[in-house]
């Protein structure tokens, strides 16, 4: 492990955070709070722990390069660092007392989960409020992106670490330097975001509201500055916005540079957005027809089980979390459409979190063409996925990630479970939504409770489960291998 | 597909259930009951269907041997043939009176899952309660084994239906000779049930529920003759009984041959063993402190703790469903912990159910390998089970079984909630319970409870699952693939 580079680029990474806090200080200027210091503590520490990586030489002979190795351990660090010191911002100005709980926020956050241990958020300052809905933005493109952007130079082997923070089984490059391909990506981010804020404020949301809205949704990350999340408004247009802007969030950034670029056909022919777009839709009417029909539900209207159907599952299958009624009322059948779509998450290389659309599309061809060959050995099946032929390094990676995504599932489940407090669909429902990114689950982590019920341990356990799912397991299992830190 | 050798076998299949299907008429006769025509209609229907297959002439060049396919197609359908007749004594004798309660009960038995639509077994007719636990006893070891023992002649491609209807990743013959493999499996399994049947007497249980017991328990089927399952005794001694046949009966009968021929060391060098033991006994321990600790279980007492956990870890990992108390009051930990333990099972060739032990050792092992491999890309790993290296093509199939099982316990879970009869856990724990064979579930199908809530659509799903699960997925794919049919 080249250790003085991981340095070099995790004290970037730390100004990096100590910049972006300087926001919630103007939110708390503007608002007249008096939460300052619990922004400048914080930047003053990063600062103070980037420093020294300054001053870090290398010798002539040395390898500067980035390995896969070091950028599964650069992205690790950096997300746990960002975690550790984002959190103190909310225990200074004991929004959130106990570290633990701020953490667990934090992480929240940054992983674009949007699960909180907070039951009454609107009591909060505003600058608290920003800076929570802004780690939901910052995690949804990824820090390390956005260093990238802003570095001067470019280090080739960059890309292991750019590759270990992106979403997805294959991550490309849009042009053939990587500064540009993340300035491109941000400049993208950006836009949308601006865009939504501007629709939001059309259908008169306040300004405050319109911003942060804006910011945890393009993350996919569901924090809400209301306790009834977008239920709050009682806004059919809002929850229209909302609506798709949660689909344009879950879409693979690389086919919106496709459609700046012209190639509009392109775009539209890409088959994970087809699957995606499709199941979604499925999934719409399929739910609204079971919550019409159900008697379980009071819905006793098509369209509006179809409004709220249509937020609901792209609010799941996006992994944003935003809610617009109390779903954990409604029949088993659209509970486990739900939790489906909760697994597979939203599109390879956009903010959305889950096992991503492309690599269920992958696992379900491959297992279909191993079922075949096992019929018919003498057959030749090839497994394709947006007209190329899928390798067998692809195939066996993704199965790989499913089933290392099924056991951290299942065993952080069960360590949730050594505490009485949940029945199994809460910790299944809990453990699922922290790995995929999601937010609420359902029963006692329903749309209309929260985390706060579980024991710190717990807490700690789902903090890192939400890590695992947004950073996608690897970096988390170097960082945890004693064998990183040998020789 | 050579459909001649097809039928062939199959009409001995069905010669062989129609000569079990006397042994109730003896119970009949015992008990001075009126449920002859319910045994002997089925017996004319089998030899009826049987007959014209005897008169099926191969030409001179014709190939006679069966391959991978026709060894799939006998199995898949010698079991639906035997459950669609098999069924038949529960409606002639009016104890189950709709045929499709009658064939999920059927298939319940013969794929030793054990699920009951009936709640008041104490009611019936000993001699159909006498099927309902042979169907348990026949299924374990599998009706083509039985033909293969009793066949005069060897067919060397018969290794292919053997090996369809066997349990497990790896099939292996332990002598030369099919037929003789055949006949020392049935011989150890037919002491091992007699021994159970002279344990319990010696307990003072009835001798019928001795005899009926000791079949389901031998198939690991879990088919009781009592309402309150094995809990109905309240006897220590019986509970002990149960529960080391039950381990005895999820073992590998490989082992008790090679401990019958002199090889003890062997067999107890035996990783699977040894992982089962151990997975086992750190289950029992877990679930009675869980238990006793818990303020949600009024049982405060270790050692009853103990007892009960015993049996019911047995039961479950054993997937044989026989209950001593209700566990669904238990806390969620051990609820999770009972999950794992039916989606493992027991060993590969052993009658019980799940994925199997060896099937998740191999696919731990081989993850972990692969993610060292992704971590250290120069290293070379090996994976290893019982000191043998493991194929990429047998890593490849496990795999394969693995997302195929999920994905078939998830779809069927999604079509049993079209209805809004079942919780999310009623209808997970459902579909997991048929798909790997165990019998009971949670809450609406928990061990106090039964199957007969649900609608016919949702008991045919769940009895083709319990055949997928019992099968092994495959020879069902082959029946229900078009491919099959064509040419």
């Amino acid at each position: 492990m080249n250790w003085k580079t991981v340095a070099k680029v995790l004290g970037k990474t730390l100004i990096a955070e100590a910049a972006v806090l300087v926001l919630p200080i103007i939110v708390a200027a503007i608002y007249g709070e008096a939460t300052y210091w619990g922004f400048l503590l914080p930047i003053f520490a990063l600062l103070l722990l980037s420093v020294p990586t300054f001053f870090i030489r290398s010798r002539e002979n040395e390898d500067k390069n980035i390995y896969a190795k070091e950028g599964f351990a650069i992205v690790a660090f950096a997300w746990l660092l960002m975690s550790l010191i984002g959190a103190l911002p909310f225990v200074i100005t004991k929004a959130i007392p106990h570290y633990l709980d701020a953490l667990f926020e934090t992480i929240s956050g940054f992983t674009t989960t949007g699960a909180s241990v907070l039951s009454d958020v609107e009591s909060l300052p505003r600058s608290i409020l920003f800076w929570r809905s802004f780690t939901n933005w910052i995690g949804g493109m990824g820090v390390l992106v956005f260093v990238l952007a802003v570095l001067p130079k470019n280090n080739a082997g960059i890309m292991h670490a750019f590759r270990a923070e992106a979403t997805g089984p294959n991550v490309g490059k849009l042009t053939s330097k990587m500064g540009h391909t993340a300035r491109i990506l941000y400049g993208i981010y950006i836009a949308l975001t601006l865009l939504e804020m501007v629709f939001l404020l059309a259908g008169k949301m306040p300004v405050f509201d319109s911003i942060t809205t804006a910011l945890a949704n393009a993350g996919t990350g569901g924090f809400s500055v209301r306790n009834n999340s977008i239920g709050s408004y009682g806004s059919l247009y809002i929850e229209i916005v909302v609506t798709v802007f949660m689909f344009l969030f879950s879409v693979n950034f690389n086919l919106y540079f496709l459609i700046l670029t012209g190639h509009v056909v392109k775009a539209l022919k890409n088959e994970e957005a087809r699957v995606f777009f499709i199941t979604v839709v499925a999934a719409i009417f399929i739910v609204a027809f079971n919550v019409y029909l159900s008697a379980v539900t009071a819905i006793d209207n098509f369209g509006t089980a179809l409004r709220y159907s249509s937020f609901q599952v792209l609010s799941l299958s996006s992994t944003t979390g935003f809610s617009s009624i109390d779903y954990n009322a409604w029949p088993t059948l659209s509970k486990v459409i739900f939790l489906l779509l909760m697994v597979f998450g939203g599109m390879a290389g956009s903010t959305a979190g889950g096992i991503k659309m492309s690599r269920m599309i992958i696992l379900s061809k491959s297992t279909a063409a191993d079922i075949r060959k096992m019929v018919h050995p003498r057959e030749i099946v090839t497994v394709k996925m947006e007209g190329e032929p899928v390798s067998q390094q692809t195939i066996g990676n993704v199965r790989i990630y499913f089933v290392t995504w099924v056991a951290i599932l299942i065993f952080c489940c069960l360590l949730i479970s050594i505490e009485d407090f949940g029945d199994f669909m809460t910790n299944f429902s809990a453990s699922l939504s922290c790995i995929g990114n999601i937010g609420p689950g359902f029963n006692l982590v329903g749309p209309a409770a929260n985390f706060s019920g579980y024991s710190y341990f717990s807490k700690v356990i789902l903090s890192l489960e939400m890590l695992f799912g947004r950073l996608e397991i690897f970096p988390l299992i170097v960082l945890f291998s004693p064998a990183t830190y040998r020789k």
